[in-house]
């Protein structure tokens, strides 16, 4: 798939995010204007929170969620698939005969038997894990923040596949890290690559804190680290101190074959794994976690307590009753044969319908398509349109902490039934036909102009 | 877990893994020792990495929680007397019909009904807010987390009571706040006390970000900052352009007389609100809030995001229905009788069983008694004394940011039954009285080695 690395060669330290916000340590940034109103704070705030920008995402929830558009944007499991009334019954039974400790107050690194039920999850994997080992997070998402808050000063290197998820890079620019992009294709984080970008910024002087990456079934770019590939990016870790944090919320949706060994199967020396039930559960549950070395354990303890005291029990012991109680291995498999179906959709209709030039991923789980358009239309430029024609989906740039990745669609199969999936493509084509030919007629005279201009 | 292959004193930095992973750090700190094995990641940690240490009420829970123990410590609030069959059966309805939303991501700022009816939760207190203005966190620890992400760079100053709540006190050293307390008296915060200090770091050139205060039921200090003195309190900052943050975590569990309105009930300029539900409904919810200026509570919305992509809409939609469906106000009713009659009983068993010498606030409200003890004596040192006693409470150091605070203990009455807290206070008497005739045996001993050399 992509030639999609860093770019970190035009310009250097001068372009991207990471070089703007340092910018603006030094000079106060101009107030921000909310309608009318000036920010009398503007001047008030940390350097971290002048690098706080609304992600690209969360800026289409709204439109997206209209009854008419097909959103391959989002993200969202279909939990319309679980036995709500079962679940339902189950969490009232909870509360009546657990309510004293389901309404109160939860230790900071979470319920006992919540963590010995997950480490029966992970070990579907291969990832074998001590419940002293893990901590429970406010999903993934909260353990991504509170490793950034232990480990990164602003100006410290953070590691992440080029593209990369997007709530991880929102957590890397909340303190400031500057993130460089080590290249990825259809085999996942190229070790090569990986290698050279560790012995540049060694070279450098430059301080890498952590290697942050998705090996199985990628969001947003729906590949999966190669088996022959593994073993290498573990040794490169280990050989240059980096700290490897595994992020892999799909592991278990995977539908072709069998499903690869996490990297923390391998060894739990220099390995931080996440896990989340966002994705094999509910996401409105947030429960999430990390299995961390005993030292990085009791940091994130530290820091989970100073940031939310404690993770809401009446998630957590819904989750622990949930897997105590309920059939989940059996819902996973659900899970799994219906985001297949979904997937197939997705690939069936691009191959039906979306005009040359176009290339995608071949996801073998998860929920993600990685969309390459043709040359000269701009995934971002074209998403009101495709809007306007009732698709949605998440331009590119949003993965990418340098601004690039303009030519990329994230598309998310997860969530629309498949005659929808099928539809939303077959709407998106004709938006890329649409620009293809508005780009066949313009472009010479835009080229024409530049020159003459 | 492999035993210790890297055993402090062994070599020091030349040995372990930790030499291998240098990355340039000047002053690398010492290694952090846990059992006998070193941290190879001490020398990885961000700056602000070094700061969190274990909170003294954390350390308390697994010994207070032994049966035993009559608790004076936690600071839970009595779950039990929730109708917890009606609320469990109101929990199965909320999954089994609305489980799409419930079991679904929602958005950072949080569910639009459960706004709603927060605004009608602050209402009742005379506090108006718009459902825009407010941001859902995971209780309000994240409100006090996220506020201080967003102002404070390491080493600005934030104000707060002497002494002043010790998960606030977390969240600023967790960002590397300097925490400047201000003198407070039984009628809450000194005022004069608090411009001059205010006076007094601007002087010297110090930023301030805000000042940090629970203005009803302190939490530990057990008072109320009085009618006269609160226009004076929100006059001084905004005269001095100092951020408010005001906390109201017990404001509608007052129990004598007509409780006083929050400083947010007179303005909304400069001041963030915060509220939560774990105190009125359950805290195992985490549903908290703040309510902000709209600048302000754009750039929460956006630490939300990055901390922990959105709240769990189970727990904010269990709310939103307990609120809809239940009836809460009587629940809040019912809940300060309890409080009231525990806050009886420890007032009684106070009056009547402790030595000469001890001091203590009477509370108007809320969850905690400040004790002081008779000179000499010291909360922390007496504590394991006490716990053989089989009585449990939070020495007072862990509520000043400066290591003061020795003479004080909180006692919190929240929890145990009436009858309880009397047998507890009987027994920290005793303890206390045994610290008194040790103190003046050996006192006078002390002081003569001392003098002797």
């Amino acid at each position: 798939m992509s030639d999609g690395e860093t770019r970190r060669g035009d310009g250097g330290m001068g372009t991207g995010a990471g070089a703007r916000r340092r910018a603006g340590d030094t000079a106060p940034p101009a107030p921000a204007v909310h309608g009318s109103r000036i920010d009398q704070y503007a001047d008030q705030y940390a350097a971290r929170a002048r690098g706080m920008v609304a992600s690209e995402i969360r800026a289409l929830f709204a439109v997206a969620a209209r009854p008419e558009i097909v959103s391959l944007a989002g993200g969202s499991p279909y939990v319309a698939a679980l036995p709500l009334d079962l679940v339902g019954e189950m969490a009232g039974r909870l509360i009546a005969s657990q309510g004293r400790d389901a309404l109160q107050y939860c230790t900071a690194q979470g319920d006992d038997e919540l963590r010995e039920r997950i480490c029966e999850v992970m070990a579907l994997e291969g990832v074998h894990a001590h419940p002293d080992d893990v901590v429970v997070t406010v999903g993934s998402q909260q353990a991504l923040d509170l490793i950034t808050r232990i480990f990164v000063d602003p100006g410290d290197v953070v590691l992440a596949e080029a593209p990369s998820y997007v709530g991880a890079l929102g957590a890397f620019a909340a303190y400031q890290a500057e993130v460089v992009h080590v290249a990825m294709d259809d085999e996942g984080l190229n070790p090569e690559a990986l290698a050279a970008t560790i012995a540049g910024l060694s070279k450098a002087g430059r301080r890498i804190k952590f290697l942050y990456t998705v090996p199985s079934f990628h969001n947003p770019a729906g590949v999966t680290l190669s088996a022959a590939r593994r073993p290498r990016v573990l040794e490169i870790c280990r050989r240059a101190g980096v700290l490897l944090i595994e992020d892999n919320p799909y592991g278990l949706l995977g539908f072709d074959g069998e499903p690869l060994r996490p990297l923390r199967a391998e060894t739990a020396e220099g390995v931080v794994y996440l896990g989340s039930f966002s994705k094999t559960f509910a996401a409105g549950v947030r429960v999430g976690w990390a299995a961390a070395p005993p030292a990085i354990r009791d940091k994130l303890i530290l820091a989970a307590e100073s940031a939310v005291l404690c993770h809401p029990s009446f998630s957590q012991l819904a989750v622990r009753e949930y897997l105590a109680t309920q059939p989940w291995r059996e819902q996973i498999k659900a899970f799994r044969e219906l985001y297949r179906e979904r997937r197939d959709a997705a690939l069936g209709a691009l191959t039906a319908l979306m005009p040359a030039g176009c290339h995608w991923t071949h996801p073998a789980g998860g929920f993600f398509v990685w969309l390459r358009l043709p040359p000269g239309i701009d995934a971002k430029a074209m998403l009101p349109r495709a809007v306007a024609s009732r698709v949605a989906y998440v331009p590119g740039t949003g993965f990418y902490a340098d601004g690039s990745g303009r030519e990329y669609a994230r598309l998310c199969y997860s969530l629309p039934e498949p005659h929808q999936i099928a539809e939303g493509i077959r709407r998106l084509a004709g938006v890329v036909e649409n620009e293809l030919s508005l780009r066949d007629t313009f472009a010479p005279v835009m080229r024409g102009d530049q020159v003459n201009g």
